[in-house]
């Protein structure tokens, strides 16, 4: 088989690999397609905890074994208690091999089956992005449809996801990026409203238009934290699932404690959440947004997009 | 009648004052028995949004009419949504004439009985350190027997009540403090351990040996706000109803997504909150801890032993 190894830091390669036989718990299954997460840029660059060499990276794809087409749960080992995962868990591409090949071992209860209205380069976009979003807007941030609600860095997997679900169930959806194109792509995707989020005072002006966000779905942390949170009505949940922009510098507490206001932490999800998620993009007859589709082994090009930034929605790759 | 007027910041006299008739959807009631908050001290020091002069202060009190004894829920017009108050929302006491005074004109609604096992002394003291703690621990934290409970700042008000809330549900509780005498009180009754809150060390020592808590409750903010959510458990909670110690500094955004974190506003109660504890003190026959008691015309006196910290419990006022 052949795949993407993660060598040492910063050091990748697309090369033979000999597979193991599955454990009696597992099965080997054929990978035809996966793609690419955030997760991998930053394991790659070393902003990851517990990096071990050699592994084949990634986390999202799908397969096939004797002709029945699969889904792979990324999340493994997440234990019993719904509310946090296990100290055993582990996401498939680090340290535990990933979808960057053609071939992968994987426990069986991790397959599920793919959802019927998707493509094969829309179901691999797929998983870790859609079950990240799923489980911030629901299990975590109980969405519903009257809420007014606000995705920030709009083009990222997680974000895209998180505005199409809440589309889908009737929400208004405002978003924020860095880019004005990508505001427009939202705008033209049924976004209310989009502003640059350095753009403090635009910002503000749109928040207090819509008269304050009910959710908001963030991944970026830093200095700009506190001015999310001012900006949501009393009662309100900020929801964030990374901090690309660092540890929060600055929260204003009284305006949490006066407000009311919930400041939940998630990540990644739950087998449940995870089948939870397929069924409602099934049902919702969701297409994930596909950016671009690369060969395998023009990974290095997919990774280029990336740290670029100038990705709006999914980098999948055809094995 | 008389009462404690606050005539300008700073500036509190006991003086005569003549009551209007009560409006159509008020009573007019003898107070008995009152109690000092944190808030009245505040309001005081000119600390506290939109102060008015002159204004009776004072937001805990029990009073009787026609000989039947009445407790005051203190927060009015809280509104129709339970997660947040109204913007009409006022406490007793600023900028509505408070219970630090012989008599008082309140809405009919905010009478409730009072608690049968309590003195006056005692019932004084319930109100609004009372829903708060009931509507942080319960409402929103969602507190269950099961937890392992950490309460900040023993000695307060809300973080006894808080205490002697989660050990009559069973919950083990354990306490800070910045002085070892408060910690030595709340061994006494009951807490499984204690430390100085300024001393990092034996806090990060007590919260290893503890093994992280599922819940803390938390009024101070400040710098030391990321040290708390470092020793929640995944999936944990913090709550806090005031930040004393002023803004949050800093919080790793990382350690809060990781480990499912919530981080939790509360403050003061809905009139279901105040009912629902009011249930909840009967239930258990939980007696509110009496610091010490001044006659009314005292005042300054009280408000000097809260000003210096000294206080272990509640410092109530007979009319």
């Amino acid at each position: 088989m052949k795949g993407i190894v993660l060598k040492s830091s910063g050091e990748t390669a697309y090369e033979n690999i000999s597979l193991n036989p599955p454990n009696s718990d597992e099965c080997q299954i054929s990978l035809t397609h996966s793609a690419l997460n955030h997760r991998d840029l930053w394991i790659i660059l070393g902003k990851y905890p517990n990096i071990k060499f050699p592994v084949i990276l990634g986390s999202d794809g799908i397969g096939s074994m004797c002709q029945e087409g699969f889904i792979i749960n990324p999340g493994l080992l997440w234990g019993a208690d719904p509310t946090h995962q296990s100290d055993k868990f582990e996401v498939l591409g680090m340290p535990t091999n990933g979808t960057f090949a053609t071939q992968i071992n994987i426990p069986t209860n991790a397959l599920f089956p793919k959802p019927s209205h998707l493509s094969d380069i829309e179901a691999a976009a797929l998983p870790l992005a859609g079950v990240t979003a799923y489980r911030s807007l629901f299990t975590r941030a109980k969405i519903s449809p009257e809420h007014k609600v606000l995705i920030t860095g709009i083009g990222g997997g997680v974000a895209l996801f998180g505005f199409q679900f809440a589309k889908a169930i009737g929400c208004q959806v405002w978003v924020t990026s860095g880019q004005n194109l990508k505001l427009q792509k939202a705008l033209e995707l049924g976004a209310e409203g989009g502003s640059l989020y350095h753009d403090e005072a635009a910002f503000k002006s749109m928040a207090k238009e819509v008269g304050g966000f009910d959710i908001i779905l963030d991944s970026a942390g830093g200095s700009n934290f506190d001015l999310l949170t001012k900006q949501l009505k009393p009662g309100g949940t900020i929801v964030f699932y990374g901090a690309g922009q660092g540890p929060i510098t600055h929260l204003t507490a009284a305006n949490v404690f006066w407000k009311q206001l919930n400041i939940l932490g998630s990540t990644m999800g739950s087998p449940s959440d995870f089948s939870e998620m397929l069924l409602f993009v099934e049902k919702h007859k969701i297409k994930p947004i596909v950016d671009s589709v690369f060969p395998l082994q023009d990974f290095q090009k997919a990774i280029n997009r990336m740290q670029d930034g100038e990705q709006f929605g999914k980098i999948v790759f055809v094995h």
